[in-house]
């Protein structure tokens, strides 16, 4: 009993409690100290205090594939009884063979298809629910639980407390809005409207019921990767964010957007060179590679996270990390 | 000072002093009342609390012509020195001539050049400087004061009411989002991020100077009205509101998607049939007309507001109307 309640005083004196002292701690403790002191010269008022985070290798895991990936995996393989078709017809064959490499190869027109097969032709509700369904019972390939517990514990950390001292939080992901939205409130404490992503198109329509409903259209609306997280930041949030998080190269135009404004500004990319507690990774990567990001962030005064040296842990207890 | 001091605590105790007692109030009362009451069967938790306005005509004057058409205007005007040309090219010629029916005439197409033409081929930072700037210069030709000095002071006061009970208060209008962000804080009390509204194309540029900017397309990306509304209240929010605020039948669709959600929802219409304090319109009106809305209300349950009784006052003081 003495040991827990030393444990809870010790995490209520330390926000950042799975974070190990050093430069990346201290460059953002120091970052949310200058902008909410008041008598600071780079006070910014809450109404200003925005941050946004990449989902995939910011917050949670995207190896050894996308969370979001998987899910389409599993959504073929589950809807192909109904696609006898699917056994000749690629991508699907690959799929249901399990030939990544050959899902691959089937590239961009490939992944459309794959979408719209398993993310279109379904109202709104119905996704949702899928979506939770698949949530709830998937299981990660390497760590065994559930992908919710696959999410970097000092990050969620790191929300908590931005929140904490008044910022309003936005993921702003390459994933699809529909599918991280069902979850990101419970997890990481982001509610469904702060959340920003790629979405496919949907209509209005009223049901022979009279029951109004989103139907999700078999078409890519909009990708919100690279250039396009800015644009859709602006469109959705309309003003610029004052501190961003990302891992990839896909997070650039992001931080690069983010950090220009005028005022106090912080940019911060997760690297991942944590062979034995997770995946080491980055420029050569063909998931979440960093190469610019790593090039450039010095001379920009972007933050480096080194996973292996300022995480004390990686998961969420119980994890397969301690 | 004994009057100034009984007026501010008859104010404190109501909490919509410009609204007359009656069925349309007595009906958004005891809406909040039941949602917002723990052990009421209709209790909504504070995260599901949200509540979407139309803007023209629901919150401030759209007539004699729609506010943002007013700025198109005067925009044309303020540009011809540059563009010579426009003195012989529709339908640029007859907004110099201020022949309002050959505008009109121009159609949807017409409308398009002159929104390319004043909205696009700047910076998002640029446009909002001039909305700014043209939001405190120009007057309502009818009530010769601010437009901000135009919004419906009954509107403005049930928002705060909705706001103090938790709401999370959005805009949802077939206006520019970005021709409103500017001054809906100041005014609604509604910050950028909860306005929704029609938009341009943008795209992400880091101009010779290394500075990144948004730059705004002359191009449609976005039409945000009729069935547009809840595929965009979807798309932003992610949830469905539980109470909606329109005028006319451009809101058809966004009360229909609310009030057909499961629990207790609202579904509010202003009805503008006060010819005195402002204009009657309604089913006849080329702007803001509203048909099957009236059509339909009683049987969907849907209040409407008569702003003639339901309205003590319709402008903020010093107003025209007291
Ligand atoms: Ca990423
Ligand atoms: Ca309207």
């Amino acid at each position: 009993m003495v040991a827990v309640a030393t444990t809870t005083i010790a995490r209520a004196a330390d926000p950042l409690p799975s974070w190990n002292h050093g430069s990346a701690r201290q460059s953002i403790i120091t970052f949310v100290e200058r902008v909410t002191k008041e008598s600071s010269p780079d006070f910014v008022p809450v109404a200003d205090r925005i941050a946004v985070f990449d989902n995939d290798g910011t917050l949670w895991s995207e190896q050894p594939m996308y969370v979001q990936l998987a899910f389409v995996l599993d959504r073929v393989r589950q809807l192909a009884p109904q696609h006898p078709e699917w056994k000749e017809k690629e991508p699907f064959k690959s799929v249901l063979a399990g030939d990544l490499k050959a899902i691959a190869a089937a590239g961009e027109t490939g992944l459309m298809e794959l979408l719209a097969a398993t993310h279109g032709g379904m109202t709104a509700e119905q996704f949702d629910k899928i979506v939770i369904d698949w949530i709830a019972a998937a299981r990660h390939p390497k760590y065994a639980r559930p992908y919710t517990q696959c999410v970097y514990r000092p990050m969620v950390e790191l929300i908590a407390f931005l929140k904490a001292n008044g910022f309003k939080v936005y993921i702003v992901s390459g994933g699809g809005v529909e599918f991280m939205r069902p979850w990101t409130a419970a997890v990481y404490g982001v509610p469904p409207e702060q959340v920003i992503g790629s979405s496919i198109k949907t209509r209005y329509e009223v049901g022979a019921d009279g029951r109004p409903v989103i139907v999700r259209l078999p078409e890519i609306d909009f990708i919100d990767d690279k250039a396009g997280k800015p644009v859709a930041i602006h469109k959705v949030i309309g003003k610029r964010p004052i501190a961003a998080f990302g891992n990839s190269d896909g997070d650039f135009e992001m931080l690069e957007y983010v950090t220009s404004g005028p005022g106090l500004r912080l940019g911060v990319l997760v690297h991942h060179d944590d062979a034995e507690r997770e995946v080491a990774y980055d420029r050569k990567s063909h998931i979440g590679r960093l190469e610019r990001g790593l090039d450039e962030a010095a001379r920009r005064s972007w933050t480096l996270i080194s996973m292996k040296a300022d995480w004390k842990s990686v998961f969420p207890s119980p994890t397969p990390d301690q």
